[in-house]
């Protein structure tokens, strides 16, 4: 067994504590990753607060993990000792379905084995990345490429591959117009990966605050979704819009802004059903769509595609001690545009 | 100036009476065409009665044409007399704009002229096929391929187009498994037409009383979507599903029947906004979709697909006397599947 310092959480509306977990030993085929940053993810939050269903506690979240290999089981071929590696939301599946077969273990028809708050095949529960330490088997593990730094890196595991996915799924590319809704930690990263296709990018944002920070990172336009006449004149525009916002949003609006064919795809979901007027689709045959993170192989090549067009998250660097202080920014929309444990400070 | 004898209504619960309307004199493109059969529509039956908004009375409706060529404009070079020819819902649109020069006139950005209750470039209100001439321009006239009666080809005008598009657009075929939702005037030109492409079909129909209709149609599977098992049963199966019915419907229910990338295709929409769960678009990466009869170009393609697989309406031939009662009939899904009008019979 090995002994992880870690944060956690010990019921829905409690701070996060030091304390240590257990991490098994390893198997044949398991690398051991001493963890150097994390990220954190709203999903962390609605976790950890048991917004999502009830979890077991003491829960430690994080499913954005950037580390390095300072172990490998007998069987290991793809990892050494002093890889630079990740982790993402996802730590295995059942590997024998229609959908693992094709590479898309995030839709795991037996259902994958997330990260943290779940039941791995060992029927112990997982533990994420707020932790010094992690195993995971190595066809769950990535090889973040030189170049990208792990903090930057770290990021692109859940707010990377969620944006990426969709973006490459419906085709982003030259002659494209996309626009990216909402720009937050999956927001600024949809923006920099669009702008790397070659698409041309708009940002649909609550309000004009952070338009230059859009701008410097990719985007080529910059409105305001507060402004009806946003939506006046941009109506018909784009071939594929990405909603990163949660929240309840008015989706007949944004749907009005596709062209031909357009599609509008949700990467998160908001806890109510939304309204939606069937005529809006019928319209210029628009298709609303949802999208969740990315397979293993695709989330590969979305880090060798972020090291090539020398992408990585904007971050804020926080110390263990100051998650909870983090979650209430985030809450607020007051970070840009991700934040990242440095795990070096967690200290037992 | 032409003078046809029609059907029309005068108001929106009116029955329909007997009377002449006139078709203007043939410009150098124009077609005139002797009706021979006129399909009902439920969209005749929405606009006759106002329900989809206010229109001008009197009110010729019918958007499922065939009959024959007996005189073209001087300019005319598609057509000649005697040829079999149909209309569908469009007789104009502006040609001009992005969607009309891609061959996609249904969605013309600047509004095509629809059979009826609209109004054409001469600024006359345009009036349907319920009558015993029309004349089109000949780039919306179609031609009906021999070995397909005119009377089953009528529904194909519609009903034929608003089903084979999606079913083309979403890759119908060989391996992919379809469902269409309703056994209705589209739901049976769905089924044909899905099964003449080699998809495997199955019909989710209210009840199990068509099912042998339904079997000898080309379904390969039937199933009540009035009991909860089915959709136990079926889920995560389809790739596709075409719902034509436009009766508000548990969207929620039909999305959980799709597999990884499926989509539900809706070629009819309730009046009212529909609640949906956004976590059943998040799981399988599922889409919703909308979409409207097809092109000019692939109506003909639709056309020619049919006649190459025996393919043409299920119909009951009316009386031109008999437009009320079929009316009554349509809404009360009593008509097995599509109301043909024998315009022979519309006197004056």
């Amino acid at each position: 067994m090995i002994t992880a310092n870690a944060r956690a959480v010990y019921g829905p509306s409690d701070a996060f504590k030091a304390t240590t977990i257990d991490r098994r030993d390893l198997d044949p085929h398991d690398v051991l990753i001493e963890i150097k940053y994390a990220g954190i993810c709203h999903s962390d939050i609605h976790t950890a607060r048991s917004e999502w269903g009830p979890v077991n506690y003491p829960l430690v979240p994080g499913h954005e993990i950037a580390g390095i290999v300072t172990a490998v089981g007998s069987k290991v071929t793809k990892f050494a000792i002093g890889d630079r590696v990740g982790v993402g939301c996802m730590v295995d599946s059942c590997r024998e379905c229609e959908n693992c077969q094709k590479g898309e273990e995030q839709y795991c028809l037996n259902g994958n084995t997330l990260t943290y708050a779940d039941v791995d095949k060992y029927g112990q529960r997982t533990q994420g990345g707020y932790s010094t330490h992690i195993v995971v088997t190595e066809d769950f593990v990535l090889k973040i490429p030189e170049g990208v730094g792990l903090d930057v890196a770290a990021p692109l595991l859940c707010a990377g591959i969620t944006t990426y996915s969709p973006l490459r799924r419906w085709h982003a590319g030259p002659g494209k117009k996309v626009a990216v809704v909402g720009l937050g930690g999956l927001g600024h990263m949809a923006v920099k990966i669009a702008h790397a296709m070659g698409a041309e990018v708009t940002v649909l944002s609550q309000s004009l605050k952070k338009k230059e920070d859009g701008l410097r990172i990719g985007a080529d336009h910059y409105y305001a979704a507060s402004d009806s006449e946003t939506f006046e004149k941009l109506a018909g525009t784009f071939d594929l819009i990405i909603n990163t916002v949660s929240a309840k949003v008015d989706v007949n609006a944004y749907l009005s802004l596709l062209s031909l064919d357009g599609t509008l795809v949700n990467v998160g979901a908001p806890a109510e059903p939304l309204s939606l007027n069937v005529f809006n689709l019928l319209d210029q045959r628009r298709s609303f769509a949802g999208s969740m993170i990315g397979g293993i192989r695709e989330t590969q090549e979305m880090l060798d595609f972020c090291a090539k067009h020398n992408i990585g998250a904007e971050i804020e660097v926080i110390s263990a001690d100051e998650i909870d202080e983090a979650y209430e920014r985030v809450l607020a929309s007051n970070v840009r545009y991700r934040f990242v444990i440095d795990i070096i400070t967690m200290t037992a």
